[in-house]
């Protein structure tokens, strides 16, 4: 297992300086674990991403795996910021009962100018996954 | 052209009655067209939607694209809420520019029990897209 | 609609030069239409595509579409046999009945590095599409 | 870890007698490992499956990746041939080298009209994917 290029507290802290609108106290996001290739992100209970029948959004869940596998490139890469998602497609395996989620993001392959991943979304405490993603990124020169 | 199973504005006021979460003024959501297997759907500008550089993000464009489906799947089926996305697929092509986003949903094939559909959405006034989407969709019985 | 960077007969005749496992008289694959950003491709019938059931089988589209979008690559690019697909989604709408298939390719985007695009599979004759595909590709420099 | 429906040679034998054109001596397919959820199926080599280059082609893995769903399905569900792929992704990572490719799939979620489930594709005796798809199937009542 390599090392990341930075620690989890310190890419949490340029996120939130400079992604202001999506890492902010209230956006309720946090990297709990950063590995070269890996990483976890929580994702804290918001009320206002329910949908009707009390279950989370499928938008919150999309908005949290693209998030992760952001975390888990720059943990690879270092701080890149201009780095994009080129296609990210997932699949909804369950509805997610209200409390935090999980997503656990893992690279598949690292290159000079791409990078592709895969993200697992749980809800905290069980085992089946309520999404699966894979994305791919474009990593700038 | 058959019609739709709903006008686009029965429509928009039954999801701002029972997704006020989703679709409320601030969401700045609105049904341009309804008919019969296609809808457009526009995204009003939101600053807070920005990333770094200026471009509106992934998240809002996935969100759209899920909503647009959502709305060309009611509009041919009636009102069934919980017909749930079980799969959605997106290519980013280009970083939008701040302004508003128009979604454009088709049907692909609409089935007993699924729904596939594709959604193109643009910056209004241009013409090349800056994303795509395929979405599946799940319909109860 | 600009002109593609060679005509339909050259193109076919180099896959054919430098493909002879995808590309032979026995492949039954026809490039009928090309121009810049479109093409289309026909896969003539052949029983050995069948699966039980007696329609066409899935693997069957998914090489189709793929070829296809090489095709509306090189078109538009010209000769470059050594760009590859980095990724396809396709999703299966109906059940193709024994005959030939058509693919329609179209560009979404083409950048330097990679390009985007989409294919509709249809039963020859037939207006409802049996399958449909995104795929992005890698360009090499 | 549950049984499997039926055993690796048993599903064998029967995708054999009833799918022969896609399961014979000569397509190469051996399913090596079938559990409850999970299967292996190996791909021997086949050098008509070469692209230029000299690396398999991206077809053979599509097909290679939608024969481990089928198999890791019906190893859940029992024998239940009209089951479909109704949608694959796939990221293609590395070029193979020729040889035997693997192909590991997993069951996400398996409800009663539906399930989805992920393959990664290898070169045997490699550790780094060649291939990694998903993939949702409908299961007939």
């Amino acid at each position: 297992m390599a090392a990341a290029a930075m620690s989890a507290e310190e890419l949490q802290r340029r996120l939130h300086a400079e992604f202001p609108e999506a890492f902010n106290p209230s956006s309720g996001l946090y990297i709990e674990h950063l590995e070269y290739g890996a990483c976890r992100v929580r994702r804290k209970f918001d009320p206002s991403t329910l949908r009707p029948g009390g279950t989370i959004s499928g938008p919150t869940m999309m908005a949290l795996a693209d998030v992760a596998m952001y975390v888990v490139v720059l943990g690879a890469i270092g701080w890149a910021p201009l780095a994009v998602t080129t296609q990210l497609n997932i699949h909804f395996l369950r509805k997610p009962a209200p409390g935090d989620l999980l997503a656990d993001a893992r690279l598949l392959r690292l290159g000079k100018r791409s990078a592709v991943g895969e993200v697992t979304v749980r809800s905290d405490g069980e085992e089946a996954p309520v999404a699966h993603a894979t994305s791919a990124y474009s990593i700038p020169e």
